[in-house]
């Protein structure tokens, strides 16, 4: 269960931005009382995700505008077929259009890039993970994108899980050091991961003991060999300019986690068109 | 002049989405009266864009931290050329490092990309602009980017500047009808912009009579024809699929302006990271 | 299309000024579930405005609170005829009243001074303007007024019109070095206004060349002068101690457009009264 | 002691809404870091109030900014005499100089049409009042404007004085059970006020003991007899059809205390301007 | 009449303190479209409070939610007797549950123990009051369970009432100067009350004239020589350690109102339990 | 690192609604240019907690307002002894301070009640934990007092652990398949603990395998027995009905922790008083 509220004002506030005190060509342009369909359609092969955003801009707008959706997220659409169809005033749905299609270009450009490196995983047991490097403001629409995608969510803030990283073990003056103080100090509820660099600080670690380890830019052939080491004793996650091209060899290390900050930064926007039909 | 106080509200708000309740590891793992500095590099040679909200995010956080800057936005940084030094509490600058970097990263992608785009204008008269294909609630700062990678700004949103797209002129019930509404309606403080198709549209708008039209998926030699027909009655702009390979044969046609979504929706991040110096 | 929430947040503001924590008055004298009707009328003739928020607040405060209309915005009222009929809890009427009330005596009080003065213009080609000089946060609904008055609307805010003022033209060093620092960086979008203060100026500007051309406090004889040389190369619009009394002489020297601070700073509210009948 | 807070966000909307996404006309034209003076000069005598907002925009927008305020509020100045003397960044000047002004010249419009009204009470001991016919948002600072013109505040909102009208007369059943309702409901730290429209009346809520009656629309002689008859058993407001010609004669009756809600809601904006000097 | 949102702005905040970025048992355990009822249950008697926020929490989750309440506030409620009936979504349940359960308990916590004082007090004619001692930003609702518990509220914030205390009095110099100044100074709406601290203090008063005195840690024997030397010319109020076994014997010495911190700062929450059965 | 801006929301809301539209008495009574001191005394010994937010009220209010405290929080302090020093404008201090002073009683209440229940385990390894029953919007506070009382901290949200409840196991049709769900769907980054009602459950859910288990209710002799059953295959944390007469004999069974929800619902404000010394 998620407040509605608070991706309400985001929406309102993305609104505002976009529509400043008024759609000057709109108003000036068409009837105020217009009304009509449009129909949304991407000039791409893509994975949809943003669904929910989508229609509900054209809602806040005006809460009678009807917004059909003819697939659920996380299904692939192919180019040319129509996923939404709006009815209602013209003007609500010109002056909504931006804002409603560069959340779902961006979402469903997230959950497609996921999905393509979700499938080279196919038939491994290893699983994909998101990380905090998405668009600030819009991590929640981000990590749903992510496992419309077929991948999963890391923690979602800082709040929500323990992360010892190399900037950490530096300021904490050591590995020991800092998992001991992890240990008495953060709350019982949460894993502690810690992030490695090579196989002997692996060793260490292992040594005195976490629940997840991260292996930060290890060649697969560190990874196989950190896979051995491991033997169980901890979950290891891979990370470190992951590719369409070498994930699944990665993968097949062994690693029980891949996390990509691409997935979010850097993926392109799915080139989506809204289409109007006034009536009459 | 722009009000300091929405940038500051955004933020706070991506800070309270990346720290919800507190730094679990953070407040584990490190004193919370530890010093020290850090370094930001980028992997990568990239344009600067992004400074003052990387900066803000940690003078939020604690007032006290310094931000140096060693170069201006707009500036070429090679890889591996430190950009800032920070200096404060170790726990503001790992509690803000990630928020700050998102940034930066993003904002340096818009620049970088731009940039790109611009060097590969030079020595025509044609300025390249942004589009609204903006990530919602960032078009400022991301507009900026635009400009510190010698880009120009189209309009910021709906309020300021009149561009009637072929879903407006379709609703009006025609191009003439669309403009004469538009003149007649739209404050006398805006410009009417207006999206043709084909030349036979462009001619009737030149017949009506427009301040600027957007030429949307023009081929290059249908470019150098509207161009002919224009003969300077109005500003022309093209628009869709601009690429680096063919922006400059875009341009070298004669058009006014070039705008570009991708240069905001489809940036790749700059890889830029952040090192900690502890203390003694 | 117009986000509603800004003025909700507004008008839920403006509840919350004048209710406090709660209504002391009616809390203690009116049993909480009295149901009522009431009839607003205006002790004057007037023009009407302010029907949308006046009954926006009783549905904020209730929303099963029935508020009818009788006349549309724009609309002249004579005294003493019934404009809105409300019916619902009485506490919600008597608490919302002030707050609802204050709002359309101050709109309808300008979009009859509006009225008044474009009436005097009946029959010129001339167009009478606001000004930004409206009550702060209430510059949306103030510009609907003047519509409502019969009159238009100038730029709303300083992003969506370029004017450049005396006080801008001494900054720069120069009308021509304004003009044409404007000229470059400002958007396409925008037209270019500037204030002239003498028929020397007017003939510089000229030669230089903009959009619109602001005569401020120019006598009628000097305004006949400015529209024979300006010879329609521009907009024409005079400004400063325009009256009900000269606005006519002012019309008929030919500008294309008359703008009045005085419509929105210092319109009289016009007395409407707000008369409760109790059930049974 | 009042929270700074509520009045710097107001502050900041009118900012936002003024402002929009940036000041199109002072970016292109003046550089960012010109600097200057402006003085703040009225064009006819008035009332100086509003000195406080008119600073704190300019500081707003940038902490640096040096606002040097000659008068105290309440001091009546002469036209031509410089109030304000401004130092700081052009652009931060010109951005802000509506916002300040508009606000300036509605307050010390209400300052100075209550200054004259008291005058004209000058030698009876009857104080004058405001009403809750503020603009909705800004009744603090109005409210501080009667001050400063040498008024009285009446209750501020709905929840701090108790003010049964006619409405809840009617709502009640009646004037003995509404007199009766409010002293055993209502709160023991406020007063409790009740409008009479007649002697008759009058006579009655004597009778049933209330602290403060209002007169509404009593005519000169009857108010004469209402002081008669009330004998000091309570404090006498008078109300309705205040004007600067009959406010003394109505003073001279006896009662304590006469409201206008013109003072607030009729007043004229003074015309006060600002005149910018660059530097160099 | 109370505006609502100011309230849902709170249960909002509320859910997003307890909900963070989601549930993450609930998200993980039971699925989205799992519905059911729940049952809400004391494990002791007592007086219930609260029943708005109560629902409200869980319509602001989800407005389809059904929350049957079975008793109005104020009533005395056996413990195992079952008070709301709750159906819905299990997820909107669950994730609401402990905000809604926190306010419930504190509230009826604080008009059970109201309730026993009151009881005390029966067949005197002494008010029980509460103070400003409530817990920041909830007060409106601890208010109301004062009278829920058959209590009455004393002003509710610093603007709707003067209450002299000794800090003010000591900063005034002196209990005649700080009275003749709230006489002249403070609004006519508002009652003007002072603490003393003993029978001398409470003669001056009385000499000089106020319409409330505040008792403050009077001994019961000194109560009663203070309402003989009161006679009836002021409201008097007893406050200062008040507990269940006092309170009779204080409110027999003839004072008016006893008011009481407890009541708000210290009352114990109740043990209310939430039951869930999910359907099918 | 918490960001300081939702506290300080916070306590400007808190300020808001303490003072209204102003300090009725404060202004009426007290020269808004009087300066002095206040000291700051318990009438009981008591832990203290809330230093930060009872100095930010008046600083919040006026920033030169200097408060010196003399006690780290966590300190114990006799009654009598001074805690703080103010020194600044008396409507400063006298406008803020029951807002501060609200605040300051609540949380050393629950600092101090903490206190006694920890050092009741003095000896144990058995941890003291709050629970998610504190008061809504004050949470990071109140659960800050526990540290300050000796305790630890539970799960802050619903969003950073992992807390399978009697009602999610209803809801998710058994132990078993409750398990599994949040083993496959929970972040990898959080534990997973349950709540078990008897020893049989506790069996089985050791077996399924989890991170921590809850034991509700279990009177002493049954945790005696969970201990040996458990042999360390997971965490054990025993809730229900602690106090301080039982909680010593708890905690010598074996478990590692203890939570208690009374600490912060049901704890009692420390009687703490301010003390104005006015200037000259």
């Amino acid at each position: 269960m998620i407040p509605s509220q608070p991706l309400d004002r985001l929406l309102w506030m993305a609104l505002e931005e976009d529509l400043g005190h008024g759609d000057a060509t709109t108003e000036a342009v068409i009837s105020s009382d217009a009304t009509g369909r449009a129909i949304v359609v991407g000039r791409e092969d893509f994975v949809l995700s943003g669904s929910y955003p989508f229609q509900r801009v054209f809602q806040l707008l005006e809460p009678s505008t009807l917004v059909a959706s003819r697939f659920a997220d996380g299904r692939r659409i192919p180019a040319g077929v129509p996923v939404f169809e709006i009815e209602g005033r013209l003007p609500v749905i010109l002056s909504g259009e931006r804002v409603a299609l560069n959340l779902l270009q961006r979402l469903s450009g997230i959950a497609t890039l996921t999905r393509r490196m979700v499938d080279a995983l196919a038939g491994t047991s290893c699983q994909l993970l998101d990380t905090r490097k998405t668009t600030p403001l819009w991590r929640r629409l981000e990590r749903q994108a992510v496992l419309h995608g077929g991948g999963h969510n890391h923690r979602f803030s800082l709040s929500d899980g323990v992360l010892i990283k190399d900037n950490h073990i530096a300021s904490a003056g050591g590995v020991w050091s800092a998992i001991e103080r992890a240990r008495s100090a953060a709350p019982h509820t949460l894993r502690i991961e810690i992030e490695v660099d090579n196989l002997e600080q692996l060793r260490e670690v292992l040594e005195i003991g976490v629940d997840v380890i991260l292996l930060d830019n290890f060649a697969p052939e560190m990874l196989v060999e950190a896979v051995t080491i491991c033997q169980k004793r901890a979950l290891l996650e891979a990370s470190g300019g992951i590719t369409l091209e070498n994930i699944r060899s990665i993968a097949e290390t062994g690693v029980d986690f891949i996390s990509s900050g691409a997935l979010t930064h850097s993926a392109r926007a799915v080139d989506i068109t809204l289409e109007v039909y006034p009536q009459g």
